[in-house]
């Protein structure tokens, strides 16, 4: 099975390439006050060999009934000890590892996720649910005194079943992004599920946590998208029935969606799905400044012009996407010049709001003209392509500065179009303000990703010199305080693990916890399942 | 407080009108094998002062606690004794109540309710929310040794707030379909909600049971419009962040709705609301058959043409359609004939099937070329007129027949495309069987009212001659069974109760059972919220 790298984002043989994009190190260097040589590591992560690991722990009687093969290498072990929380990243290049899983399984059948989970219910063994690894949230963190098993869903990948009349499939919770939208577009069909995490995160994954897709104005987020799904518990199965609709009292769907592992390990789904657009086209649009494009924006969802993606830079976030700009030839170049200098004299370029636009159908006549209206300048199609290009590259550029002694990382929210603007006005302060009180250069950029009727998602990207966790976590918590007294909430689609676990109670009130301590403890009784998530 | 009819549906000094229906007696009298004379009623309820209640048991320490009043009259006990399913009536007209409330409470604040629920848990007293006391599935019977108060939310009726740029209204939940409806239409919005019951049911109601209403193909199925709501268990509040979308967990809204009291009351919700929409047609078309239809709402479907409400009849229905038809004007008549000669000439018209569309959109041409195509006749906006004229008069039909001694009721589900007419014709065989198997001559009619991309909802309509309650649930076992045994749902938007709590295992699993059994035990310990409602 392959991995990404054991320290940080991708395949071990992708590394960031900023030799095409001659304006993104002079942005980072001024934005993050790092070493301007860039060639200059002076953070590199440990050698996987130098990582010590405690022996693993062995639960005898579980190993003495267990039938699946369970690995214990050091590289296995030191792969699923975390997911990719900047958190988790800074420790594990440090070699910091308290307590890796004691053994790694690859269940390849239903039934053998059944036995594994009904004989470590029986022995006392900690199960860890592990899909591609991908979580920002620490969803995957083992700790404690009992055996623990982390159990990677990777070989349970099948398309299992599509029924195209009711354009529904039946899949496999390991099934990671790419392969599994291809198998699906070679039926015709697609999930139109694509989360930054697409290529290394798996369905299983994302509907544990709720995850939300670049195209989810079209398409939904994920527990959107759910018809039914199977959830093996310590004790048994959970299975709803496959059926558009129901009224079967609380919808037990919704007590398995969501839940990071902590009841039981989603094995499969049926999923709604859709037919393959015939034409994708990615615009972008140049606003005046952020306000204007959020004013655009909302007008599109109030009149129902729905382009599958809306994604609004506010200024920071545009300058940083222009640093990610490639080289190009020399007329293109010319001709960009020639754009931005007639942009210039219109519009004030500290203050400009990049607008990303993906349409699949016939609404973008509507959403130009409405655009327009806003003061907005039509870029066409390039700087979508360029997006288009490098939509899943960004998490690769906290590992490269890291490597340089800084911290990147982001924080995201969603909350109602009443409270948009001061919600990002105040969070932004907040944000920068805890970057200054750490004394360092504040950098805070946001975008909008994710837009509904009745509001829409807020992603700050932060990022300053330093690489302890204590000036991470002073800027992290001052970003997820300012959401909850400011109406936003916790998370709009990286789920909660132990990260945002803090601010649960507040999020979904005291008895709300009551509520899911109670299911937890009715399903999972010995509290094997992802101990320490979402549930202090 | 008015309420409806202790013994049956609507208004009291509403009575179903034969006389502007000459064709529906006959109809009835063919159908349901009863006695020809419409006037002879051989089976009329009891009187109300005959019906003998045991008198109200009365926990001392609640009473002596509790500041609410709490009422105690016979009618009072009475209306609050049953819902409206076949059950309850069969019963009530007999003066059949074992048990019926000793108590009812009428809160006029959240505070209130948290007050009464929190004596009652700390002195055994049994909760049974009642929103407008519609519900078919058995969700507000009283039963036990335990004083039982049944909580009336209707003094709390407020629309509390408005935003309009987020699109949202927070509602008490105790607001009725129609005043709250034209609460929102004087502000410019519309919930978009309007279940059969719409007159005589509230929007806790509503989310309680997971109700569906007939323009869900537009505005969706009441879960989907939940933002945020407050429930009050014995314990405390659940409260939810009124923000867009979240990835918090296991979403803890999703627990309140379709929980029918069992865990607590429902005391506020923040739903999704709608502008206005600037017009409504609704339009009726005739297809050769029910299979031809299917085919043409199919085609709508996949192609994304969406017309607000979409409800095809199957022959019998279709008969049962225009034996609802009011007398006409003489040149309406005339005309009307002359169409049904030229169809009868185009149509075999035992099998034709009746489609009526609403649009509030743009949608009308495209639908129209798609029916049209598939073999319909546009019968223009008469059946649509009369439909939206009738439309929440259908229940009242029920007494009507009960008064002369015949069995008329309802069961529904849903199902995926490519088992709708396999369902359909599975199920109508086995409704049809089971009424031969009782003696009866079998009459079962069906129409499909909520489509989604994945499936639609296939409702059926049966009735026979009988008043006992054997032959009843003989019938209605049949058609649950049939659903289950078949692909479907035990219920698409009536609930659970516990008329569908035997199918309630086969529906979410053993295992789900246990879910819904570790929430209740965690949030209402001693089991004083709605006892024996969706778990036995």
């Amino acid at each position: 099975m392959k991995h990404m790298k054991w320290w940080g984002w991708g395949d071990e043989d992708k590394e960031f390439d900023l030799s095409d994009k001659p304006a993104l190190w002079p942005y980072i260097v001024e934005n993050l006050e790092v070493d301007p040589d860039a060639a200059k590591i002076s953070h590199p992560p440990i050698c996987l060999e130098n990582i010590r690991l405690d022996p693993p722990k062995r639960n005898e009687p579980f190993l003495a009934e267990i039938k699946s093969k369970i690995y214990t290498d050091h590289r296995e072990r030191v792969v699923h000890s975390y997911g990719k929380s900047f958190r988790d990243l800074l420790r594990i290049r440090k070699g910091q590892i308290d307590r890796a899983p004691d053994g790694i399984c690859y269940p390849e059948s239903e039934q053998e996720v059944c036995d594994i989970l009904r004989l470590a219910h029986k022995h006392n063994v900690v199960i860890i649910p592990f899909g591609g690894g991908s979580n920002i949230a620490g969803c995957l963190e083992a700790k404690g005194d009992r055996m623990i098993l982390s159990m990677d869903m990777r070989r349970m990948d099948r398309l299992l079943e599509v029924d195209h009349p009711s354009m529904i499939a039946r899949i496999e919770a390991g099934a990671m992004g790419p392969a599994l939208e291809k198998k699906l577009n070679d039926a015709g069909m697609t999930l139109g599920h694509f989360p930054d995490s697409f290529e290394y995160s798996s369905i299983g994954g994302w509907v544990a946590t709720r995850s939300a897709g670049m195209t989810s104005d079209k398409y939904g987020k994920i527990e959107d998208m759910v018809i039914s799904l199977r959830l093996a518990t310590p004790q048994g199965q959970i299975v709803t029935r496959t059926v558009p609709k129901s009224s079967n009292g609380i919808d037990v769907r919704h007590l398995c969606i969501g839940s990071e592992g902590i009841l039981g390990v989603i094995t499969e789904v049926t999923m709604q799905v859709h037919p393959l657009p015939a034409k994708k086209e990615c615009y972008g649009y140049l606003f005046p400044d952020f306000e204007s494009g959020v004013a655009a924006v909302y007008e599109c969802v109030t009149k129902g012009v729905a382009p599958s993606m809306t994604r609004l830079n506010d200024p920071t976030k545009t300058a940083l996407s222009f640093a990610f700009k490639t080289k190009e030839p020399f007329f293109v170049q010319l001709l960009g010049k020639l754009v931005k200098q007639y942009l210039k004299a219109k519009m004030d370029f500290t203050k400009v709001a990049l607008l990303l636009v993906g349409y699949e159908g016939n609404q973008k006549k509507e959403a130009h003209a409405i655009y327009k209206k806003h003061g907005a300048f039509c870029l066409g199609q390039r700087p979508g392509r360029s997006f288009q290009k490098g939509k899943y590259d960004f998490p690769y550029i906290r590992d490269f500065v890291m490597d340089r002694g800084a911290i990147a990382d982001v924080s995201e929210t969603s909350t109602l179009w009443s409270n948009l603007l001061p919600l990002y006005y105040k969070s932004q302060k907040a944000i920068r303000e805890a970057m200054i009180k750490v004394g360092a250069k504040p950098y805070c950029a946001c975008h909008i990703s994710h837009t509904y009727r009745t509001g829409a998602s807020l992603y700050f990207t932060f990022g300053c010199k330093g690489t302890d966790l204590e000036r991470y976590l002073a800027i992290k918590h001052a970003a997820e305080d300012s959401f909850m007294q400011n109406g936003g909430t916790l998370s709009h689609h990286h789920g909660v693990g132990y990260e945002h676990m803090p601010w649960m109670e507040q999020e979904i009130s005291s008895m709300g916890m009551t509520a899911l301590k109670a299911l937890k403890q009715g399903l999972d009784p010995q509290g094997i399942m992802n101990p320490g998530k979402i549930i202090p």
